[in-house]
């Protein structure tokens, strides 16, 4: 039986393992400081599809089939497939597995979806609900402009506290047998709200959701910051990062080089007119399965906490004047 | 160990217990079919509130504290919540619980989505990852035709196959110990689509996938319709009702009286103008909380399978021309 640690962690007994994982990304991730670790690079933002949303959900559906290929197995070994996006209803994920004939969990954690469905989709494998899940995520530039903030066509100005969303799906396979690293601990975040409204500015509604969740992981696990190789964030951006550091030296920690985001990661912060960084549920998610988990595979890495971020906001909730809260979801993989 | 049961299904071995349940609905519930049924009944559409969203959001805020109570317990023995709703980015959702501190996992199967909640609570607490948890989700008449269909005020004449959201929110506290009827079997659904493109017509959308899932629930625990006392789909209403008992025939299972959808048990279909039926997350929601989950401890009812039924549809994905694929999660209580 897993373990319940503290308030909000959990830390699994028979650990799943990550035997299948892939990234598929946008040409401008493909020209990303990370660029050389991705599996594909898909140069048509359309991606062949009729519309971006079409688009996206291919990203989604290639990303998962490749996870699958990359585990040695078929659809058919994958028990239940957990999933999110961060379109209106789930549509990406909707339409890249209506033709997957498999169980689906639809999961909505905005940015921080890779998170959520990767604690998920561990506590189905550890908890023996099944041999193989499939935790998966994407987000796409053009689809995330036209439902949150203006048409591309309108050429609006951007505020350089935004940041930029990854076009791109990651994907991993769980499974209870097999080689690769391993989800050891979870802290599933809570919902924070320090009423800011400015969603030009993501990073500064997310700060405070990972700050606690690291907090809160720090606490439950007795941990510090040095016990890890790599803590990394899921898309704060330069805004967004600073603040984490402070708030979380206020409460005692101080997380020093090893602390990183995955929005500052990906782009080139000179040759890429991208602001702030990356975002986007698939921010986080590529920089895992192309970046840290190969890290992990050649040694470079033995302990990372993956900590993805979710501004909860809609464009109905700005628009009534809402503040916009946020979610971090903790995720620990060792190898 | 929780035993994997054929292509689908689990069966639990420490079935989690439902120690506590509400159901807080609005007026026009409370003028159906079950309206002596309901714990609350809230006249006023706003709810106190300044919007009909932030209105939805305390139908979901009262629910679960209500069922808290029930339970006996108070907020800070659940460990985890497994919330959702129809609105874009679930912010029904985030805003019920941004100040309950508690760390949240946001899903979104439509209106299935009292099924996948419950479903993914029983794991956590059959998987020994938390004492209790918290499954809950809420509909709201005016928010989802404001965000799926006419504004109201637009007084669009709706045709006879469309059905009436359901304005109220249903939760469940799930135990690890104490007394209640309990979670025995799931059987998560996989997303169907027949290629329907009538957003008016979600019964028909809608009854492959809960045809699928019950199907495919009979076909893992080798068990048959008259094994239950209930067999409740969640919001197909008399069109998608009567199809899928069709497509069971041709499957060789045939419902009979024991048959029932949650979209026709709510309203009244002389007295009550709402054509097809109830739908929306909050239908199989308040009619399990709210009348069969009453009818087992009254001892009416011992064996039920629930299969409530989502249509995964956006605004966005009708204007581009795309099918309505929809999905349904079964789940059997029995006391």
């Amino acid at each position: 039986m897993s373990k319940i640690i503290g308030e909000q962690s959990i830390q699994f007994d028979n650990p799943p393992i990550i035997v299948g994982f892939s990234s598929v990304v946008g040409q401008k991730e493909g020209e990303g400081l990370l660029g050389q670790y991705f599996d594909k690079i898909i140069e048509d933002p359309m991606y062949g599809e009729e519309n971006w949303e079409l688009a996206e959900s291919k990203f989604q559906k290639v990303a998962s089939q490749l996870a699958i290929n990359n585990a040695k197995l078929t659809i058919n070994d994958i028990r239940y497939i957990f999933a999110g996006d961060l379109l209106s209803q789930l549509i990406a994920t909707t339409f890249a597995f209506k033709d997957f004939q498999k169980p689906l969990f639809g999961l909505y954690g905005a940015c921080s979806t890779m998170g959520e469905s990767l604690q998920l989709a561990a506590m189905c494998v550890d908890g023996g609900f099944a041999p193989y899940t499939l935790a998966v995520t994407s987000s796409h530039y053009c689809s995330a402009e036209k439902q949150f903030r203006f048409p591309l066509e309108y050429g609006n100005q951007r505020p350089p506290t935004t940041t930029w969303t990854v076009t791109g799906s990651g994907a991993i396979v769980l499974g209870r047998q097999g080689k690769g690293p391993r989800v050891t601990y979870i802290t599933p975040g809570k919902i924070m709200d320090y009423g800011i409204k400015d969603p030009m500015n993501m990073g500064a509604c997310m700060a405070p959701a990972a700050a606690d969740t690291i907090y809160q992981h720090f606490k439950d696990l007795k941990s510090k910051p040095e016990d890890y190789d790599l803590i990394a964030t899921g898309d704060l951006g330069v805004v967004g990062k600073s603040l984490v550091k402070k708030m979380l030296l206020e409460k005692g920690y101080e997380l020093k080089d090893n602390f990183t985001d995955c929005g500052i990661e990906i782009y080139s912060p000179t040759a890429q007119d991208t602001h702030a960084g990356g975002s986007g549920c698939a921010c986080s998610a590529v920089t895992l399965t192309g970046y840290f988990l190969k890290k992990m595979l050649s040694g470079e890495l033995k302990k990372i906490l993956l900590v993805p971020t979710g501004a909860l906001l809609s464009t109905v909730s700005s628009n009534e004047g809402e503040s916009v809260p946020a979610i971090a979801h903790g995720v620990v993989i060792e190898y």
